[in-house]
């Protein structure tokens, strides 16, 4: 019986990857139970005036993630989670930790009991830093526990993965039907520019950016992308921070390989200038890769609208300004190469973009809902579940005022980290009520959704993660086998 | 209150542009009530086992259009909707022919009286063959009665425009909001070719394609699509014929430009070796531009997969095999050049594209429903109304059985032409009962939607058909003053 | 006998295309008998601190040319030979105009004659403005007698050819083994334009530009590149303004094409900005293409670096600023349209590649022989006589002073038009003594060459101007003949 | 005096990089002393019917060359050298191999002892294995005594440099203005796939070009010259095997970057499928990267034509058949990993190019002279000396003759190495008589030059071997400054 819907969203308009159209939201119980006209409830929200979107889904979000020799850091997965529903978010995937030389089992154990705190519904990445044969025999059992897609760095000391190292975690995903997401710079490129950096006195925030100019990021896209084609597996590149690297995902994607693109905030909302500010303002803007210059803007925006760029995540890290596992952690004189980065942005990361991207015409509505929602939805195996309104899909939900003007403030983002890169910033557009499994969890700012609400995606098998099908010569170095086409 | 639908699609796989999810489908009067889930209604279709996807939208399809000095053609709206309906598409742009000479008036009000024999829904592009100053001033008029697309040629005797004609269609759409749709081939070029090919003695219908090889397409797709840029206003490319012409909308779309690509089943569905079959058969494969080799086909899937061919329409073609207004109509001796061509294919269209596309793994469920009904009617200004299974929109759905597989008869189509291309080719995939604005107008074959029933689709002003702004120093040609940015 | 040279250049640094090297030059009558070290002659000059590279040869200039109603051009050839002696050209390429509706004899007769007064050896183009049968017939003997190239425009009115013309005329060119040079934009887009800003009151000098922006240009290349590709004949593309233009030139030799590149001093000397000088003097840098902006160059040097763009030429003009044939001729309040356009340049042609070129590190001195002398030399058929001192070739030697400030004036010009657009310009490098065939026929700026002492250049079949052999169906258009291949 | 020649080459056609065109050359001493006609002196020699081109420049030619652990190579510079000749060639560039935690003095003053039997002229690349600080303060000296080059591996135990230990030495070579000569393939992709295969018992000689496919050399071709531009030095990449590797050579000129390469006969005239021969007999045409298909071929040749590809070098290995320092030295079972790979063809080079390049129209003969010669000369800082035939250059000299037919015979080629990969080959095209510096040391085959005639060829400061002046930020990584520009 329709008649026993338990809330209806009412009208509202409605914008999904490809259409904006007006229409009432029902809801039964967790899930979507219609989009139409004249639907009625006991319990209905009035969405006049608003915009109705999926709720959003962050695929690249550091809670209750544990860093080698600092513990967890400043964001759990209670506190992520409102800053997370007040910008929009209802579902975001965070990272398990392998520690070198360490299983993953109780790293993961931990954190997913950690992840318990949630209010938004959550995933891993697992991250693999040392695929050692123990490890690599433990992937199958991750993946089949929903976490479906391993992450790996091709810089960071304690983290980096040389190209052997990296062939070995692709080919795992490959066999289970994995995604790799990587993050990709030159790990010796970075060491060399910065002992030549700190050699030659350069070394204030601003230095940084010098340490890993754009050519660093690009090659290492170039070399992940190659890779994996060497495999045939799909990959995810992060945080991609301008054209020039996109084009490369470009190039790939014409040639039929199964490579995704995304870019954070960071890349079109602050710029390498920023970390010139004095007074050690500077570390707030210092992420990796580095943010560019503004005038790399514009090509960025061109690669989302392309589709070249598929995802726009936060990459919210949790380090605090001041004090333990902060950026001054070892002094407000010390060397670039020694201040933490990553800015945080689980909360800031939908509305920058929508008053950046949509307001200012860069970007239209439904490519907005594709890079926030439905994208990362689909490209990490929760399509049918998380973003998009379609019937049986969770009810998860945004409702959006889009001539809502606010000023950033950190104490407004109700997240851990003690500030944020966009402090004193002027948006438009703002979320007003944000459903989780057609429950409100957050409204005008007010969270309201309980601490331990959120559930485990356990994400399964599906197209998107699987090869092409084309391997050099038929040779299935995956399995050591000839591939049977 | 909303039991009050008058109709459920219940049970089936619904399919958009980007998602593919388990709902029923709820109609009140016309339109698409609700998507949901265990949705109620007095009268119930069982979907059970078929996809649910928006009826086609055929943007290009000559219905009921006069050609000079030949009349009408053998295919009426009565006729064309019959086959249309059996093949899944629910709406469709015909065509109103200015003749040299002419005023659009009276032939516009003769084509708009044949529409109303129409069972699908309809619109109209308004040809252009003489954009005299007459001729211009009435486009205002012609466009703001809801047909809001003009059609120019580059070729063909009677019809083709220079590119100073051109021109001015082009700023008469600017200033009106229009879209413009483009047949691209160099005039000359075939002129000449065709005097060489007979010249020669190489008459036979196969040398139609030798008399307009790819290079007069591209050259042809090239020029509209610079001279569009000049004057900074929206086109459309039609019937592309192989990657090597769309990689120049492509670039066009890098660019910035406003420029869309169609292409048509008859360039992945048969060949230029078609048209050597004997004893005149050849004459049946014979349409413009050529039919490419089977090798070119690789090379279309792509261009629709990455989006530069953004529509696959039918340019149903009205000409029979036999008698008057036919493929012999100057005998089987005739020369090509004599040979009038275009081939049938209004409802063979969709039937095709999931056979060869969707079947043999070209292309997935949603850039099939985005290539046949989403897309077009997004280009065309028919967002919100067709194309899309939301609520709000008309009620135009096809069921469809992915798996049922016919051998096409041109006695099955039910078009009036006495041909079809593809008689005796096996397909996968078949529509089985279709709906126009909530009633089911074909079912199992059996078309029992009423003559006349079908509505003519005023279009109104919409955001794609306008300018992209940018003007070269900023001259706007088209209403001889300065842009104002 | 190796000491019967006559003259001997000793101490200079000869460049070629490829090379630089210290050698005597030794000359035998007209031509080149050595290249070596220590060579002796009873006459010698003395090259120290100089360079010696071939004489210019400009392919692209008008002397003694008519146009249509007007009569002669204000340079003739022994005028204008002067000017070119200076400025270290010692051949070139002028032009015979074949009037609409008339043959070509009389007119070739007639140029021949007036080039009997010429003090540069010089060939000539012939100009087809209206490819009848008649004048097609007369392409064969016109070729035979050593004028092997055919110019067309595809603009200006009284010599544009439409594409079916242009046809004809590659064709012809394609049977008898001639190159074909092409000005390339666009008729219909240049005139629809001009009647715009006419319209708006736009009408001052500077508005040539924007009757005829750079896509009008780039749209005509890349039709004459398409349609030569059809016909499987090589052309070159005339005074290519930009590299947007130029990329298009690119892609075509990318593909194999036969496809050449000229450009011209104007396009990187001046800019559309001089158009907008006061005075009416904006007239004097009118000329088509038009002048583009001041950071387009970077972007032609690129070009020419690449070799896309493979020749400089001057396009040097012949009307006045003031009097008959001249810029005010319609009065200096003319619309745009009906002021003559064209720069004057034979003798600034080598100093401003070279100034702006080599001394400002765009192009090397290798490169600067190789656009100006030994590439249109090699693609005008004239390799082996003209643009290489090697053995054999006739002696146009010019030995450059690279050092050499000095102050462009017209009168130091020594051409009969009555300004030069460069008036004032200081150049750095500059030519102190040229030889044609062996003869010293300028020393410090004085001309000794007599009268009527310059050959013609009669060029015989070359390789270079023959076909690809590759050609659609392996049908040759130009025969209507199916290829044997 | 001019008459003072001591030979003079009479009536030949003598080849440039850019001309063609009939002289005699004449020489005095061991230099060009001039390029006329009619030149005389007391020794001729008949050129008549022969093309005369600089004796060939052979870049990557294994000579007298240590490997670790193995001692030196079947070939010595005696051997070498006279297969060399008999091919053409006059100059060669080997190698000084420096070893892991081994200075490369004493190695360079064995080398260079061994060096004085040769004679051909000869100079060599400095190979670095091991970047310590202590072997990069023994680069400036090297470079100053005329080294200056210095050739690095991605790939190879022993000898593999990581990211890191690259841009050590590409600093260094930014430094002392050295070229870096780069062997490009994925270390860690090779060896990975190599282990898969093994593992799954695929060991024959075949399957080498399975464990290193075309992706593994274009990555590190991408990352070699990424890593070049970060530090701004020139580099070359060395054999080059497929158009797909071109490609991204391709795009570093077209942005401007310093990079070049280099292709060989291996590519062009060996095929993956020879490796296939049965009875071990696929050895002989194991190299690394590895011969490609033979559908890649003419991708290679447009590479080359369009100046992608700038040499053509042999790659000269001297690994023997059977033996010690023998394909065969692990068995004749031997995995193919553990089969020593490289193929002779110091004599081969140039017959070979000019049979299957100039003889079957790939490219023409300025072209084989740029290629093998000119272009070579160029980039490793002979030029002046070697490579062109021009007054003051040494006088190495080939006369050809085009017409000769040979087949390739083990024996013939004079070499040391005990197989060619070429023999049985018919070629069309062969040296006759070879000069070095004014000596004939080669005449139908029979070589005159003595032992130990040969030249060390000191090369010393070049522009080409100097940055482009883009840095990043204008940071010198290098010299840890602040360019100043």
């Amino acid at each position: 019986m329709q008649d026993d819907y338990d809330l209806v969203i009412r009208g509202g308009t409605v914008v999904s990857a490809t259409q904006v159209f007006r229409a009432d939201v029902a809801i039964r119980g967790e899930t979507i139970a219609a989009i139409g006209d004249g639907l009625r409830a006991p319990k209905e929200i009035d969405a006049g005036g608003l915009l109705v979107m999926p709720g959003g889904v962050d695929t690249h979000c550091h809670l209750d993630q544990v860093e080698p020799g600092m513990g967890y850091g400043a964001e759990n997965f209670f506190s992520g989670s409102q800053s997370a529903l007040r910008g929009g978010t209802t579902s975001a995937i965070s990272f398990v930790t392998q520690f070198k030389g360490e299983p993953i089992r109780e790293v993961l154990a931990e954190t997913l009991r950690r992840g318990r705190r949630s209010i938004i519904d959550y995933s891993f990445h697992q991250i693999i830093t040392d695929p050692s044969d123990e490890v690599i025999a433990e992937i199958p059992a991750v993946v089949a526990s929903g976490i479906r897609s391993l992450k790996v760095f091709l810089t960071y000391d304690g983290a980096r993965l040389d190209d052997r190292q990296y062939l070995k975690v692709l080919a795992a995903a490959r066999r289970e039907g994995a995604m790799t997401v990587v993050h990709c710079e030159n790990y010796d490129a970075i060491g060399w520019m910065t002992e030549q950096l700190l050699a030659a006195g350069l070394t204030a925030p601003k230095y940084h950016a010098w340490s890993r100019p754009k050519v660093v990021e690009r090659e290492a896209t170039y070399r992940a992308i190659a890779l994996a084609e060497l495999v045939d597996t799909p990959i995810q590149v992060f945080h991609v921070s301008c054209a020039e690297v996109a084009e490369e995902i470009a190039r790939a994607k014409l040639r039929g390989l199964k490579v995704w693109g995304e870019t954070c905030p960071q890349y079109f909302a602050i710029s390498a200038a920023d970390m010139a500010r004095e007074n050690f303002e500077g570390a707030k803007y210092m992420c990796s890769p580095a943010p560019r210059d503004v005038q790399d803007r514009e090509g960025l925006w061109e690669m989302m609208r392309r589709g070249v760029l598929d995802v726009v995540s936060s990459d919210h890290s949790a380090f605090n300004f001041t004090g333990a596992f902060a950026k001054d952690m070892n002094g407000r004189d010390a060397p670039f190469r020694d201040i933490p980065n990553g800015v945080p942005g689980v909360g800031t990361r939908m509305p920058l973009l929508f008053s950046e991207g949509v307001v200012k015409g860069k970007i239209d509505l439904p490519t907005f809902v594709g890079l926030t929602a439905t994208n990362p939805a689909r490209i990490f195996g929760l399509e049918g579940r998380k973003g998009a309104i379609v019937p049986g899909a969770d009810a998860d939900i945004v409702l959006w005022d889009a001539a809502k003007t606010r000023t950033v403030t950190n104490a407004d983002l109700h997240h851990a980290v003690d500030h944020t890169p966009y402090e004193g910033r002027e948006v438009t557009g703002w979320p007003v009520v944000t459903l989780r499994r057609g429950e409100v969890v957050m409204r005008d700012g007010e969270v309201t959704g309980a601490e331990g609400s959120g559930a485990f995606l356990a994400r399964g098998p599906y197209a998107i993660a699987t090869p092409t099908g084309h391997l050099p010569n038929g040779f299935d170095a995956s399995t050591a086998t000839l591939a049977t086409t």
